[in-house]
């Protein structure tokens, strides 16, 4: 009987091995992509795309098993050879190939010019093309940043108690009603896609105080913009026992300190690729909505049109005013007018045509809504009434305050938009791994 | 202005410290729900219910703010008073209550008792009132065992240099074809839900050489047994650059050895709440399919029906027998027939009536499918060409062969039956927070 005892048995030597003092000079095994070739006559620099970066190999005349003729970009290769100090090359060392064998070769050319530092082409070609336009390095490295923030999020959040939970996409009802639903069949039952985890993260809090959930959600908005997204991944997080909604803001403040702390540590190699400035977040500014509005119509004489909703104009001016004034890339914008928020959203007892909740502008874009929501029974029905709801469908969720809830809030982060402002990026496409649009349904 | 700098300021008491030798006999703030009051006329113990665990306060009469008939279960408190050593109480500390303030009281006794140890009602009606239910402790911590899979599974493989990627739920067309796919209009275009990220972590292999996912699946089996769910969570992954399909089946046993070390290094309390006993996975053995199913129809003296399929009773029997023979709770099943395996399972070489893939038992119920794919554009065309299937739709994933792929391989784990096995559960929905089936789409 033959037995599995959790040991790979790859004979490609490990990347930090590779580049360790004890290997200068040693026999090696380094696999991957021939990401470039090039050719000096005698001499053919051939560098390899492995998961961790570039890797530069020398192929010599007469010196290996095969003809440079037969080395093409985009062949996947397995080489031995003789590490050697290089300060010339990426990181210092090159492999001088002994052996070359090849595991697999491409059947075209390439359509894009994957080689080149920064992918020169359209947003359309790089989506078009995607699973090769992502084999570009600088690309990639996007989407290690992206893998940074989720991580961090789970991190933090882990360490803060919270419990991770998994709720349904496919379900009876949307959370947040109105026509932004996908509608599908279910065993001949109408169903719809979940537009978020809202009602299920709140139902949880009565279950585990604080959860979190890291997944798609679905909005059939007819925005065709460079913000949305008809298909997302969403960071959400839902909390017990605040003592005001500023709890989760500190929460959410706490999480962004982690990220960044994160992405030096263990991301800086991505950082330098894609030239990232990380935002300052030791302390994120928080302001009151319709302070907010008067401010920027002050500074930048702009005339309040509507002052119960903020115009993508408006956001961006008091993201620029906040950097202006107080050097912050990130500010809460607090206190939404209630027509303007879902009916769980807690109204402000001071106040009760805004709520307590908030949004975050990260460089002028809402990147999170949140807030605190309504945890008495009563309240929740008396407000579902007042804005001519029904309750139906929603038992559920009712039940769970029946039996009671304690006081709680919680937010949800868009991913992708999270991530485009990180890198500065113009378009959420660019930092979304396989974009869903109004127009996009491939690859 | 305002700032936030990522500290909460909670008033409570965090739970280490409640617990800790330097509390003895301070005054602290202690919030929770109430789980249970067991009344004894002086002196009344309320039972609170934390994320953290049950913990005993004590009231007595005239020494707090309310009455004892002012409190009830499912009231959520903020509790002051002063900790104790007590060696009855759950953690050998009790807070005597000094001032109660109420958070907020239900509206209505609860449907089920969920302060009694072990649940005692039908899975029915623990379904139909999940939000309730999980609030038993025993069911509660099944789901922190669902958590620290999941956790294991990303740590593992972060740990071994893949990178998480979040793929569409919604496409053109579904990775493994057949019956079983939801339908919805996408803006008046026909889509389907994803079965698995299948062609999406295969194209990322050419990307980032190994990448894992962790999200929802959709299959609409007309299923309805104790194993089936129609939306789960699948633990995939795919890594380049293999070997052979035995690199995947270690990969998943140094999971496994990871997870077991997790749950007893971070859930040890939920494991014995729940008197989990975890399995064996230092070593696990693989079984070629057709040498298992001679196995068990010698052993068991059963008569092999179907040599290209395996039924579920023919699953246990192979699990009793590996258990029986080598005390083994995993088997790997290998090489099982090519015609039962997708048109992108390579082919076993020395026999092409088989395929280099593999399912994971697991107490005789399989958790895991995985394998090597064909990574030659050519082969893959021939492949689709002889299953007579249209290439369609398929065009991204085919260029991405095209343009160069190696060898590689992966597998997707159902998180939901990989906790029911753990756990020992009958019926698969026992261990999802909110199960969807053929009959169930709330809550």
């Amino acid at each position: 009987m033959e037995f599995m005892d959790g040991i790979c048995k790859t004979r490609e030597c490990a990347w930090d091995v590779l580049l360790s003092e004890s290997m200068k000079d040693q026999e090696a095994i380094v696999e991957g992509a021939i990401h470039s070739i090039r050719n000096m006559g005698d001499v053919a620099f051939v560098i390899l795309r492995k998961k961790e970066g570039l890797f530069q190999t020398v192929y010599e005349n007469d010196k290996t098993n095969v003809s440079i003729h037969d080395l093409k970009e985009a062949m996947c290769v397995r080489l031995t050879g003789t590490l050697h100090e290089e300060e010339r090359a990426p990181h210092g060392r090159e492999l001088r190939i002994s052996h070359v064998e090849i595991l697999s070769s491409p059947a075209e050319p390439l359509p894009l010019a994957i080689d080149k530092w920064k992918l020169n082409t359209s947003l359309e070609a790089k989506l078009n093309y995607r699973p090769i336009a992502l084999r570009n390095v600088q690309e990639r490295a996007k989407f290690k940043i992206q893998e940074a923030l989720v991580r961090a999020f789970r991190d933090y959040l882990y360490e803060k108690g919270f419990t991770e939970i998994h709720t349904p996409k496919i379900g009876a009802r949307g959370a947040e009603g109105g026509a932004n639903l996908f509608k599908l069949s279910y065993f001949h039952k109408p169903a719809v896609l979940a537009q978020s985890p809202q009602f299920y993260k709140q139902m949880m809090v009565g279950v585990f105080d604080r959860v979190f959930e890291t997944g798609p959600v679905f909005r059939a908005e007819k925005h065709n913009t460079k913000r949305h997204l008809n298909e997302y991944t969403s960071l959400d997080f839902e909390m017990g026992y605040i003592n005001g909604f500023e709890d989760i803001m500190e929460m959410e403040t706490g999480f962004l300190q982690y990220a960044v702390e994160l992405l030096k540590k263990d991301y800086a190699h991505e950082l330098s690729i894609l030239k990232v400035e990380l935002p300052k977040v030791d302390k994120i500014p928080a302001v009151r909505f319709d302070k907010a509005k008067e401010l920027v119509a002050e500074k930048y004489k702009r005339k309040i049109r509507n002052p119960y909703d903020l115009e993508p104009e408006e956001e961006a001016l008091i993201g620029r005013y906040f950097k202006e004034e107080y050097d912050a890339d990130f500010v809460f914008v607090t206190h939404y007018p209630s027509k303007k928020r879902p009916f769980y959203a807690m109204d402000d007892p001071s106040d009760e045509k805004f709520t307590l909740s908030f949004d975050l502008l990260f460089k002028g874009l809402e990147v999170t809504t949140g807030g605190q929501r309504i945890h008495d029974y009563q309240m929740l029905k008396d407000k579902i009434a007042a804005r001519g709801m029904d309750e139906e469908g929603m038992e559920q969720y009712l039940d769970t305050f029946k039996h009671g809830m304690p006081p709680h809030g919680g937010l949800g982060i868009g991913l992708e938009r999270l991530t485009m402002q990180i890198l500065g990026e113009e378009n959420v496409r660019e930092t979304c791994l396989f974009p869903r649009d109004m127009n996009r349904l491939e690859p």
